[in-house]
């Protein structure tokens, strides 16, 4: 029920993706009364109705709620009974579109942490010319990190650049003012501190805000406020970006038709850097699968992020960031 | 003698801006014997060689070098003797392309901090579609600021955009993970505070990373560790975004056609996003000019920064910064 476009684009992007992914099934999670009707116009025909279930769940979580008061009194809401399915078993994960922080807490509280994760992170998959998009976690707004957490973002980052990405030995970053390994803050030095005791982690030393977006990093680990910082000043940017292009390209007849003369190969560039390519943010670090949308998504991006849990599911990815975690748990507790 | 272009493109930078600005004169500090023998191929002739003066500083940093060797150790070099023309009113303000934590540090060490000032903080003119550029302080990798610091970057941005931008009573913001008060790290809850006692200074809240973009606010202050990050990850963005564009329209002879019908309105929007036009940062806080240019700046860039200076240097920028912190100080200091 989350997201400004909920639930028309919730219902189209989960009828593709059971279209794209043939033993898929979905739960849908909200209102029974609101999301029956609506079926039928949105295409899931009897073929598909084998494999939804719907489950009502009436509660409504506003932007300005408290995450954790949604938690206590909204027993009932979408984002809530969601993630006790999951923590049930009787869903492998789950994806939502609302409400970011909700969505962490619930996750989080709910679906329960992995062992020895102290702080589960959102992860956003940048993308470079490389082709290959870099892990760039934190950027769920996980603030006043400490050293050991940002190195257990940077682990459970790589964790799935080498299990969902297929990168073998990911090259692992920490994100700071300068490359010399004196630049940073207190936090990020003893976080790269960490790293230097374990070269099995294949830790390149500090990246720069410019290494986010070149690849020259499989994974960039910070704290969450600048990296939720980052994520929204990119999304600011490609805004005026846009509208600036759009305005210049419709200045008079003659760019008009060099636009549409350069229109689809552009649009295929842009679509590479698009998030809803990718569709959702993961969040590591919990006992199960949890992808996070951008409230903004479309039927695509919905689609999109549902086939990210998928990928998460198909890899097992929080058993084996346990398995990692509890590798490497005396060390991150060095750092302490 | 900084920068990656130097001494060619300072030089040409240099008689642009006395082409120019016809009052202005200029010091060109750094190796004479270097410098001299270029003047007259970079176009000194002899009706310029009136405003211009060459000042030896043979001292090299290089640039591994710490920022507090060179002003040690280095009394000779460029960045250091600027400096002291500047403390010592032979210069009204300095420019320079190098490495920014010298240029920094010598500003800060040999220039003075202005009365009230703890710390002195780099801003950077951010573009939008309004066409009026928000300043966004601090950048020059002021990590661990305290909320009076983060208070202090911006206020000083406050007096420039009113003194050098014309912006009367600026809307100021501090750079958070969302727009309700609640959000954000006991630093920038504590520096919201802080404006929040003092209605007069127009304070508008929590900014977001996206606000860096739209022209919300026109003074976005943060710490320097995300300023600086936000600013290298947004050239980071610019390059992806042009390489990934030239190889998009140059795929084919169509669309190399159509991209020349475009050409020039992108070029001339895409200059409004570059930061050459701006062409260097102002250091905001110490008790005279210094901008501070990218070291890959080129000649337009040169020319740029040494207009930032100039209007720094007639708005009398570091007096009234001066005089707004005699007044707010008793402010600043209840968040100590």
């Amino acid at each position: 029920m989350g997201g400004d476009h909920a639930p028309q684009a919730t219902l189209d992007g989960a009828r593709e993706a059971l279209l794209e992914w043939p033993s898929l099934q979905i739960l849908l999670v909200g209102d029974e009364g609101k999301i029956r009707p609506l079926l039928g116009s949105h295409g899931f025909h009897a073929g598909l109705m084998d494999r939804v279930h719907v489950v009502h769940a009436p509660g409504v979580v506003a932007f300005h709620d408290e995450p954790k008061v949604i938690l206590k009194e909204k027993k009932d809401s979408s984002i809530r009974v969601a993630a006790q399915l999951v923590r049930e078993g009787q869903a492998e994960g789950m994806v939502s579109m609302g409400h970011t922080g909700a969505a962490m807490m619930a996750s989080v509280l709910v679906i329960g942490k992995v062992d020895g994760v102290d702080r589960p992170g959102l992860a956003c998959l940048m993308p470079n010319m490389s082709g290959t998009p870099s892990v760039f976690i934190e950027v769920g707004a996980n603030i006043d990190s400490r050293p050991e957490h940002i190195a257990g973002f940077a682990i459970m980052g790589a964790v799935y650049a080498e299990e969902v990405l297929g990168i073998p030995n990911p090259k692992v970053g920490v994100l700071s003012v300068g490359e010399e390994d004196s630049k940073g803050t207190e936090v990020t030095l003893e976080a790269a501190a960490i790293f230097r005791k374990h070269p099995h982690l294949n830790f390149q030393g500090n990246a720069e805000g410019r290494d986010i977006w070149n690849g020259r990093f499989n994974v960039i680990a910070c704290d969450g406020f600048v990296g939720n910082v980052v994520l929204k000043s990119a999304e600011g940017i490609a805004r005026l970006v846009k509208d600036g292009m759009k305005e210049a390209l419709t200045a008079n007849l003659w760019t008009m038709v060099g636009a549409a003369m350069v229109k689809p190969a552009l649009m295929e560039f842009f679509k590479k850097l698009d998030y809803k390519e990718y569709g959702g943010l993961p969040l590591l670090g919990v006992k199960g699968v949890s992808v996070i949308g951008h409230g903004s998504s479309d039927a695509r991006a919905v689609k999109n992020a549902i086939g990210a849990a998928i990928r998460a599911s198909e890899s097992r990815l929080h058993e084996r960031i346990q398995a990692r975690m509890a590798e490497l748990a005396p060390a991150l507790m060095d750092g302490k």
